[in-house]
């Protein structure tokens, strides 16, 4: 098969006719699926159906320490669960502490408190004219949507094949006083997939910011989410590596057991410094008397240790796999030397990076949407929904049954194709 | 016995001997007691127990809306989780928020949105120069903290037998724009006990704020906490009464289940009108995907309905009813008539509230902790820990075994009266 870029008007005119017929044919399908978010899928949540099981009314909910998970109390979370949670996100547990059920909710509120009460004794963000983040892109849209939310400005830094452009990162954070932070996702990143390099951890661990108050937000939210047991991506240790760089402070980082138990009924965490988590505790004991101790009970009691959770994620692994697999196998088969599309191939995490020719991005997912598709909208891994070349599309397998899934990459690849065409055809002057 | 305040100095002294040769018995007893908080005993904690035995692993975690719980999703509640709360806090399911574990965290969360994103289109707080709250006296500490923390200025007003001084209420939100709200526990206050009458209530519906973003922050804490079957406080309805009055928008109401099922594992909800709902979800689906739903169902399937959250609210009242009689029946016994105090004698909640001699407070609660029963911190009822009285002491009888309790309210009860013949004899100008 010729790229199409290579092909005549003629060509391209006959193949769209083609494309067509197969577009209308799914359409005659009336599909109603789902790729937009990644979301676990059923079978997914039934393989911790048995943490429902762990605590029932003849259990002991009693923790380590002899405090009775069922009461008050407890601000930082109960020792297990820090002991579970700090060796998942490889830490201490003493530089953890273990909030609610949601990881998002750490950030936002990370980012609320920088707002109204600074970070370490500096000046409160909401007293200051500029503040300003960086973006990672493509990323994750719900980061940026906090920062948005908060009037930063958010200024962007592409993702590489190792990581964001560290060149790019270093300068704005060292020139630039009124940048206050980065949003990353080091390992298996939303949406790419790829990892952070050694080389770039420590960059990042390295970094001599401008500004005092600047802060890494490492959300490390695929942290043990590998699709393959033999291969694996490796991260250096942020926290450990920014203290061997004299920079112990610099670095938040964020987890959560979202997709690990049950999204929404997990338990997230933050890890830092001690001089951080000081400050942060000053606000937290403001704020609450203390997170939900039974379900990390619950979670402490079902995993076992990190062993346990690690076997675990074998068991998502084996669902995930062959969903990643069939998407690539539809992709390489229906798209590879086309020349309208790349895409990444990520040995964990819960989404495939997509891009089209540039400006075919959005019409891609409008097609699918009409053929019953609904994918992520386009634009969304950029800050404000805008991506610059309108060519990234985040594909998340993990959520539709394999056949289903199937059908979705078979349309996309469609859909693909067909846009594709339209537009070579009108850079080369044509009537549609 | 005649009054305390009736004795000679020569009475007094004999009275000291006594009472000094009695606490120094109490010290002997090398007691570790707390009545410090209002924490669930134990058995409280045990009747609902059976919580933990509802959502097992062949449960259907679906809820109304074939909703699955166990995964992402539903930003405010699942249906049957906010008509069970509606039911608790008297509005319509559709005028409430279902949160994660803690009330305490949604008021700060109120708070803090308010100040760096303002209310319902008004100016951020964190822009004004000055922005104060009513603080209802004595009061709950962790409220009078979230305003002290955000550098709002707490403005005292003194609770009576029905409720806040209106006329005071009344004056200071109609003639300052800068009091932005109003900390309120309506009824069962902490730490009065006692509850706002029906004219209080109308009064604070019928408000004029000078302030187009003052609320009312409606903390119904002990809404269903009864003591008595047969003699409970009714309140009128806030948010109806708000509407009737043509103030649709003036109020925050705030509950949880903290001290109906498990303290910190509960479900918290905020109720106010559609108006606010909507301000208000602008930054919650910013800051989080959504609540524990697992939670939310758990409590559904336990209580049933309000009439088995009911029921289940006299058996905490059968643990907790004994305990306040105990406390009560040794004041009255030990103190009746002396003079030297007065307490509250609620017919709910979880607190008795204790007032001393003028100056006498603080020394009272430094004597108990001498000989080992913590109190909660003279002043804690007061903004800033400042009770300008030093008379105000909270009781909290509901954590401490009954005979325990007894131990500690005697010691209180000869702590106040050494405490009050010292005091006397210095006003008498004698050398202790």
């Amino acid at each position: 098969m010729k790229a199409y870029t290579e092909l005549s008007v003629e060509e391209l005119q006959e193949l769209r006719k083609d494309l067509t017929a197969k577009y209308k044919e799914f359409q005659d399908r009336e599909l109603n699926l789902n790729m937009s978010r990644g979301k676990p899928c059923v079978d997914q949540l039934d393989i911790s159906m048995g943490m429902m099981d762990v605590l029932t009314s003849d259990a002991d909910l009693t923790d380590e320490d002899g405090t009775d998970c069922r009461n008050y109390g407890v601000l930082d979370g109960i020792p297990e669960a820090k002991e579970l949670m700090g060796a998942m996100m490889e830490v201490p547990a003493d530089n953890l502490l273990i909030y609610g059920n949601s990881s998002l909710n750490v950030m936002y509120d990370t980012i609320s408190r920088s707002y109204t009460h600074g970070v370490m004794g500096q000046t409160p963000w909401c007293k200051l004219d500029q503040v300003k983040f960086i973006c990672v892109v493509p990323g994750y849209d719900r980061h940026f949507a906090i920062t948005q939310y908060f009037g930063i400005e958010n200024v962007c830094v592409p993702m590489l094949e190792d990581g964001p452009d560290m060149d790019m990162v270093e300068q704005l954070v060292s020139s630039d006083e009124s940048i206050k932070g980065i949003w990353c996702v080091p390992k298996y990143s939303n949406p790419t997939g790829n990892s952070y390099s050694d080389e770039v951890v420590r960059r990042f661990a390295r970094l001599k910011p401008a500004a005092k108050d600047f802060r890494i937000y490492w959300d490390n939210a695929y942290t043990i989410h590998h699709l393959y047991d033999d291969d694996q991506d490796q991260l250096i240790e942020i926290l450990a590596e920014c203290k061997k760089a004299g920079n112990p402070d610099m670095v938040y980082k964020f987890a959560s057991t979202s997709k690990v138990s049950f999204p929404g009924s997990g338990i997230a965490c933050l890890a830092t410094s001690l001089n951080n988590l000081e400050d942060i505790k000053k606000q937290l004991k403001i704020q609450t008397i203390g997170h939900d101790k039974v379900n990390q009970l619950r979670h402490v009691r079902f995993f076992g240790d990190i062993n346990g959770m690690k076997e675990h994620m074998r068991k998502h692994a084996d669902i995930l796999r062959p969903k990643f697999e069939a998407v690539l196998e539809i992709l390489d088969r229906e798209l590879s030397g086309l020349g309208i599309a790349t895409w990444t191939k990520p040995k964990g995490g819960y989404f495939i990076s997509f891009n089209t020719l540039d400006g075919c991005a959005k019409q891609v997912v409008s097609r699918c949407a009409k053929a019953g598709v609904v994918m992520t909208p386009a634009g969304a891994t950029y800050p404000g929904g805008k991506d610059p070349k309108d060519a990234n599309i985040r594909i998340a397998p993990s959520f539709p049954p394999a056949e289903d899934l199937k059908v979705a990459a078979e349309l996309l690849t469609v859909c693909v194709k067909l846009v594709s065409v339209e537009k070579l055809l009108t850079r080369q002057g044509a009537t549609l």
